[in-house]
């Protein structure tokens, strides 16, 4: 049983951990909005110093005595306290594996990846992001054999961000979702091929867009004074605090700016909802990985494209652009929700969006197996693109250089929207056997049924279970 | 004499505190510009464990030990390492004086008090304010005392900021100038009371505002790439690295918005121009206090009211503001330096400034000697602005809540404005001495000799010197 006295020092070290994480979630997100050009170098290494005092704390001579005495410890007086445990010697791990320079040079790369790619993307230039691409994968590869030389560096990558799951087992997952949404385009293709969506276009000026993404948060229930909503061209949601959250949105179309918003609002809810005793134990925040993309895409998906969300945003919507006065809601919805395949994946529908996961999953599998290189990768993504969705990029921006994530070290990322689907599936089911009238109450007006419920059974807990236990306790519980 | 071992410890433990300094800077930035309100609380923590890092690294063993072998040290390889050592047993000698829970404490005083200030001034609230400003005073004396007990609180505070200052030297400064103010004051009130300075007055949309203040950064030189500008009802500069330095303005009114933003903007240049070695070692950013207004001031007073600026400036305001075609840029000037004495520091002309600066320090003062209390400083406010400046406010907005500085921990500040407009008159007078053609050359655009000869004689530096070298360093070179 662990003591109180080791409890807390386990708590006073998570902690502790967070405030630096934190930092580094600020100054992540003073870059995307505030820091100016010639910032960016030094912010780059403010960061590298905040993962060195990290790994400071985690490898001094007190924290190793305390793993060590909690190492295969299995009773505690609450799951929080086993949760921080958990936390603490899974950061404590990485901390003793990967040394500290190379904890800071993924920091600096981090940075400048972050600065390479909005410049890259820009101006379409892939050729001047490749020698940023091959540092991240070099630096990523360095990590994994750092963490475990014994296993294949990919399946490490992965699991720093899902743990506990085998390639072989996401390869099946992915493989059968992919026959079911192959299955299901080949029925629905003709049929919806019909659906007229240019309707979704319209021209809306950048104040009315935002105006329209903030009703749509309102709607969501998101909490004004725990949330900050920013503009950037690939939308993500910052995580700076137990009480403060900071998704975003990209204006440029307003339809996807909705999605996109809603999107980010699930991550925002699941960050600063924890409760009080996850918030002051550092555990705040959601778990990680694809947990966290289940919330992101139970809004997007499970909320977002409903007949009963659009019920409130519609009316508010019309009255913004004149334009929908004259389209009827039955006929925005098919347009929304109009299966067609195409190369964005920010911009894919419900059904294809996994084809766009497993080609980015693919990519960084044959990479890390040494059957790609940076110079070869755009024709693997390109002919992918080709055979999974039919179509070819025409330029970079559409194709290899659309996602942030590569550049800001996200590597072994991808799989999770896929498994988030299956996860936000699963609780959609869970929430509607729970609460039959979450989605009249939500056409009504009224999203705090789905909120409450998502706060009660997820949010709650912060980083307290592994997803593992999370899904089990979801299980157990029906 | 340092050795190269002894140094090179000592860049690397102020490089660090730097990071730790910048950070925190970050964060203060963050609250204003983008942190939700349920956010505060969580930053404020972390930044009292920024503090914390800040002390442990400075009371280590290791620090303790580099302080002593360097404290007497007078040989040093270059004005860098001398100036190096200064800053690093400045910060030692506080960080062992003052407790680190007192430290945190007024580290989240601050983060309370920066958001408690904005509600009471919003709601025109001094009750609320007062318990705000008590635990504010309460904590500064405690930190006086813990650095100096045997000292005056106010005089240790005042040394925070203006190091080597005596208050009776200050007391006499200031006297001076108060004379020759009230002198020159009554010499011409007259004269100026019939300026017509409504002109000032105008109406201008936010945008347009934005645009011209820009604009205004564009003719001082302010280099895009290393600023950022932000909009505040309390213009500050903030400084978050070497090379990146963030001004800020208030949109409300044209003409002071312009006023203002220059005056950050004499900060900013001071901030992000040290050169590249004094950047290396920590020393960037200025030296605080008195050294840092000489620049703002400087800019405010020697550029941003003069003809030149305006030769520059007036054209573009004419195109955006057209009521200003139909007046002369003589009349626009004699109303922009009218004497005008009134209640707010923020847009008293340069003539009445120091009176407000004169009431602020003489309340301090009179609050640490024990002549006044939160119940009672209002009252005094009130009188001296009566006896000095002719009006009594007739709310707090415009009377005692007007400043940021106490409620962010500011407090034995406010000397340092008019010691540095003192300065900043010495660095013109040596400036037209050096370069007769500096405001010739502003009239026709080029700002860069004034800028260069700045950085040349003080930017560069940073903090490598002390105030007092500063100014000698100038004066030899006469």
């Amino acid at each position: 049983m662990a003591t109180k006295e080791q409890m807390e020092k386990v708590k006073n070290i998570v902690v502790k951990l967070r405030y630096l994480e934190c930092m580094d979630n600020i100054i992540y997100y003073d870059r995307w909005n505030n820091c100016p050009k010639d910032g960016f170098d030094y912010e780059g290494k403010v960061g590298a110093y905040l993962t060195e005092l990290s790994n400071e704390k985690l490898t001094s001579k007190e924290t190793k005595e305390l793993v060590e005495s909690l190492e295969g410890e299995t009773a505690f007086d609450s799951d929080t306290d086993k949760g921080m445990v958990r936390y603490l010697i899974g950061k404590y791990k990485e901390a003793v594996q990967i040394p500290a320079s190379l904890q800071g040079e993924l920091n600096q790369a981090n940075a400048d990846g972050q600065l390479a790619w909005g410049k890259c993307y820009e101006a379409d230039d892939f050729e001047s992001f490749k020698p940023v691409l091959k540092k991240q994968f070099d630096l990523q590869e360095k990590i994994a054999t750092a963490i475990n030389p014994d296993e294949k560096p990919y399946q490490v990558l992965v699991n720093r961000f899902d743990k506990d799951y085998r390639l072989e087992e996401i390869d099946a997952i992915l493989a059968k979702i992919k026959d079911a949404v192959c299955e299901i385009l080949n029925a629905v293709r003709e049929e919806q091929s019909k659906i007229d969506d240019s309707i979704l276009e319209c021209e809306a000026d950048h104040d009315t867009v935002l105006r329209i993404v903030k009703k749509a948060q309102e709607i969501l229930g998101l909490d004004k004074d725990k949330s900050t909503l920013f503009e950037i061209h690939h939308p993500v949601c910052v995580c700076t605090g137990p009480r403060d959250s900071r998704p975003s949105t990209n204006c440029d179309e307003l339809i996807h700016a909705i999605l996109a918003v809603v999107h980010e609002t699930g991550h925002g809810l699941y960050n600063y909802n924890a409760n009080d005793e996850v918030a002051e134990s550092g555990l705040w925040g959601g778990i990680e990985g694809a947990m966290h993309e289940s919330q992101s895409r139970f809004y997007e998906n499970h909320v977002g494209r409903t007949r009963e969300f659009w019920e409130n945003l519609y009316p508010y919507l019309q009255k913004e652009v004149p334009k929908y006065k004259e389209i009827s809601l039955d006929t925005f919805l098919a347009a929304l929700n109009k299966v067609k395949p195409g190369l964005i994946r920010l911009k894919a529908d419900e059904l294809t969006n996994t084809l766009h996961i497993i080609i980015r999953y693919e990519i960084e599998k044959e990479y890390f197996d040494g059957k790609l290189t940076v110079d070869t990768i755009e024709e693997a993504w390109n002919r992918k693109y080709q055979e999974y969705l039919g179509f070819t990029p025409k330029n970079h921006q559409e194709g290899i250089l659309q996602d942030v994530h590569w550049a800001s070290g996200c590597v072994g990322y991808f799989q999770g929207y896929a498994l988030g689907d299956a996860y936000a599936a699963q609780f959609a089911h869970k929430l509607l056997a729970d609460c039959p009238d979450a989605f009249e109450k939500l056409g009504k007006g009224d999203s705090s049924v789905i909120g409450n419920w998502l706060k009660e059974h997820i949010h709650q807990y912060g980083q307290t279970y592994s997803t593992r236990e999370m899904l089990k306790k979801q299980q157990e519980k029906s």
